[in-house]
């Protein structure tokens, strides 16, 4: 599976020796929050943002961290630190602990960090030139009002259901809608189009995770006068755009070429999005190398 | 915690070592389907229709299980057997097991059975006679076209926020709503309402896990011709109820006190159905003292 380094706790095993109690509140009921990330060489790309997220999620389900948030850098910094390759894969997994079976948060007595660092799944040249094949389902993505996609948590099952119906249809990710028939998110990416040279993406208050690539896919163009905007579109909309693609921390700006079925071509907005978003890898990865300590 | 045993794939482990992988996709993702019953001495009560539901449940995640439902119950009594004490919590849990970390389903190799058996935490007396206090919460319960309450899986973020709120305000249980309004189910338990002499609970349509101990609840209603019938309801209206009552495995039929704060006797037929709970118990054991191996 590519694994360098499992931490739990802060004591590193063997992939096949890093196990957790079966009490353990993440394994019961998905208690927990996450983050994923990735090293450009050695330089850990925006962890600093997915550190801040991890926070907000675990305060969107009340989760004490135990942690501060510098305590927390420190020591993913510690751990990435014993892997001497490039471009690795930085998860960082928290739950709420172990404890008697039950309903009630209390129960847990204190969290369980666990950090996994491993390849990064490039995706490769051909597809970042020719695009991928998505496509959107029924599926709805949980409601704001019920479980807020935007608290990162060990609650995916709506992503994974949804991930196999792109599956089924050959493509590499699926678009799920909101009750109103609008487009959310994919399964881990936030999507765009582009329709008569604008820029657009579903809204915050839409049922989605901010992004920390959309975010900077936003600064970007703003600061490249590339018209951008949130705005809601639906299935049907965005099958007629000029242009699309998704973005995450793993793929950052990838085309899409096409929705359902449907032919999008990879355009120009899309390519130059691509190419400033590489350009602020470097600049980030120049810039970070006094701070990461490692490197 | 009061456990006498776990075993994982077939092994038993003391409590404090029962581990699994953090590469496993419940602890990943909460990818897994779990089913709680609980003993009558040693009779394991509706353990046929519970197992029944589990691979229903596995069904709606397109799971495999690996077993037959024939030797998931003879494992399940193989285990329960090792302990030696009456009234037995027994929860199965079963994950899509271990592999790469990814959406995709095709990653995990088989399925990882756990089969805990602990202490049941009885409901006192005192409750079962005063009642319990229960509050309502805005919090949408999942939609069935997100993630179906009705399958009984690993993503319980939901429901643990909605107990968070049961919690702070005192209460033992809260409903959560759908978004048209209506009270779907409590965290863990189907929830009842008695109102000019008919039993109503929320229709099997509704965003709600279809609870065995609520069909058991149907049956002894129906077979001495007490009204009942599936109808949706508000939090007001429940409020407004003359008689209200939780029912799950674990809590049977537990006559509510308060919703909201406000009042609620406990009734009539609240406690014939109790009773006729506690008839139907019996006549279970009695009558599967000659299917069940180790009684």
């Amino acid at each position: 599976m590519g694994f360098d380094l499992i931490s739990i706790n802060g004591k590193l095993y063997k992939p096949e020796e890093a196990k957790i109690s079966v009490l353990d509140r993440g394994f019961l009921f998905g208690d927990a929050v996450y983050e994923v990330t990735r090293s450009y060489g050695r330089i850990l790309f925006q962890l600093e943002p997915h550190i801040e997220r991890l926070y907000k999620s675990a305060e969107g389900i009340s989760m004490d961290l135990g942690l501060s948030q510098d305590e927390a850098l420190n020591e993913i910094y510690r751990i990435y630190k014993l892997s001497n390759k490039d471009d690795r894969y930085v998860r960082v997994q928290v739950t709420r602990g172990e404890g008697p079976i039950g309903m009630a948060t209390n129960l847990a007595e204190k969290p369980n960090w666990v950090i996994y660092v491993k390849d990064v799944d490039l995706v490769s040249d051909e597809q970042y030139k020719n695009g991928t094949s998505i496509v959107t389902t029924d599926r709805l993505r949980n409601a704001k009002k019920a479980l807020d996609p935007n608290i990162k948590s060990g609650n995916y099952l709506n992503n994974v259901l949804a991930f196999r119906e792109a599956t089924t249809q050959k493509a590499s990710e699926a678009i799920m809608v909101d009750r109103r028939g609008n487009c959310t998110e994919g399964t881990t990416s936030n999507i765009f189009r582009v329709k008569d040279g604008i820029v657009q993406t579903t809204p915050f208050e839409g049922d989605i995770l901010v992004g920390i690539t959309r975010a900077i896919v936003f600064d970007i163009a703003k600061k490249n006068r590339i018209p951008i905007e949130e705005k809601f579109f639906t299935p049907k909309e965005l099958e007629n755009s000029d242009e699309v693609f998704i973005t995450s921390s793993t793929r950052e700006v990838l085309p899409v070429s096409s929705v359902n079925g449907r032919k999008i071509k990879v355009g120009p907005i899309t390519s130059k999005l691509g190419e400033l978003y590489k350009e602020a890898i470097k600049v980030y990865c120049e810039e970070a190398k006094s701070r990461h300590p490692w490197s």
